[in-house]
């Protein structure tokens, strides 16, 4: 099943997709696609409303309506660091001996085809392609990464926009330079793991202005998604809705010779096999 | 005002306090001390509403009642790393150009009084007294630090507790050692500014077991209350109930001579002038 918000920011109906330009609304089952509704929901029983509604004449077609983030703004947004071998080493980086953990701000979360602002002053924005996981059960001292499966409402796509400089360069901690407004473009869909055949054979691209930026493959992740689902909760209580951009593959501006960043009227495209496409254009900070 | 949330967890009623024993329900106001109540609260009418109430003899005897954190659980807890120079000293770090921020799990948020969960596996468990901010109105690029203060809601009193082998020795961001379950007592109190003449002038400690460990004041901090909460506008939008833990000054057990932490069965207590006092005792985790 592929979940989705559809409408105005703060105004989202969730809904299930029937194709990719159709969707049946389902706030009959829930006011929102956030933790409570991942929690509970009975996928078998979603389903068969859905294809109740489609068999009714129900379904709506998506038109030029605007995708939001297919999660409401989640509890937390944990990143993980240099997950890619290849990213690690283009970044300067040791291939880390376990995984790298910082945050994003929550408020950062936006449509996938939204707008990304240009931070004030910032000269070094940067762009990475992610496989993001969502939590669907609370996680706490799972015993071992099989268990993480039952703890996984579904995959996402998700694009985290870096500042380098204030990253790197303005007092060591990450988080500075990866809470920016809009900093996390989030979606079109939320992907229940039954649709998709290997979590681990999954294509990722990203574009700037029509140049192929990124490639990779979710095969190269130094830590796997059930590894880092149990992983994290030995630190900490991982909460339904919780999203977890998992790391980026080869090909961010700062791992280019020379360094090479956003401008503002940049536009970024990117995708993951299964999840969907974003398109951002980057503007100004008013 | 001292604004509070007494009762069960998940299950507290808002309150203002009159005494420090005996306060007044406000649920008549508003359903929770959150995010949404901070930003549209009229404290004269609050105060009208208490004084209304407690004219009629409807206050309440606090009794052993548990009292809760002062505010709901918020959007983000950012924190302040280093911002004591004699902290800094002893934690052998050098004094920041610019405040060091990073992140805690906002699901880390307990009572003042609540036990504090030893992580599986920490022999590295210490404590911080911090003066914590809260926001009461959303803050996005203010102009100067004088704005600040009209995105303060109030003051709180925060114990942000930190495994140092998590911290410092697992990867590099701090985060990891930062979120474990229960590691942020809060309270008991939300201090509004008017009942603190000046938020630059307030004394703090901490004893373990009944010994002092930490003593400081407020105004040894490197940066202030105003200047933090614009230097972070700048990189992020601050949202209300927002939670800022502003950093510890000397005494931590890392700083000490060999460094010492905590054990299950210890007791940690601690206050700040006019922000209260809190109690934890330190249990496994199960």
């Amino acid at each position: 099943m592929r979940f989705a918000r559809i409408g105005q920011p703060g105004h989202e109906t969730p809904a299930v997709m029937v194709t990719d330009d159709s969707y049946v609304d389902i706030t009959e089952i829930t006011a929102d696609i956030d933790g409570d509704f991942l929690a509970r929901v009975d996928l078998a029983a979603a389903a068969a409303f859905v294809a109740d509604r489609v068999a009714s004449g129900l379904a709506t077609s998506l038109g030029d309506q605007r995708v939001g983030s297919p999660i409401a703004r989640p509890h937390q947004v944990l990143c993980i660091g240099l997950n890619y071998a290849d990213h690690a080493q283009e970044s300067g980086m040791a291939i880390p001996d376990e995984p790298i953990v910082f945050n994003k701000a929550p408020n950062t979360v936006i449509g996938p085809h939204d707008d990304v602002i240009m931070p004030r002053g910032s000269v070094k924005a940067d762009w990475e392609v992610e496989l993001g996981i969502v939590i669907g059960a609370r996680a706490r001292y799972l015993p071992t990464p099989i268990q993480a499966w039952e703890h996984v409402a579904g995959l996402v796509l998700v694009n985290d926009v870096s500042e380098r400089e204030f990253q790197l360069e303005r007092g060591g901690q990450w988080v500075k330079g990866k809470s920016c407004e809009t900093f996390n473009p989030c979606g079109p869909w939320l992907v229940t793991l039954d649709e998709i055949d290997d979590v681990q054979d999954l294509d990722m691209w990203l574009d700037v202005n029509g140049q192929r930026m990124q490639t990779g493959t979710t095969s190269t992740m130094i830590f796997n998604i059930p590894f880092l689902v149990w992983y994290l909760s030995q630190f900490m209580v991982l909460e339904p809705g919780d999203l977890i951009n998992t790391g980026t593959p080869p090909g961010v501006g700062l791992g280019m010779t020379p360094p090479t960043f956003l401008a503002v009227g940049d536009v970024m495209e990117l995708g993951i096999d299964r999840l969907g496409t974003q398109r951002q254009l980057l503007i100004a900070a008013d």
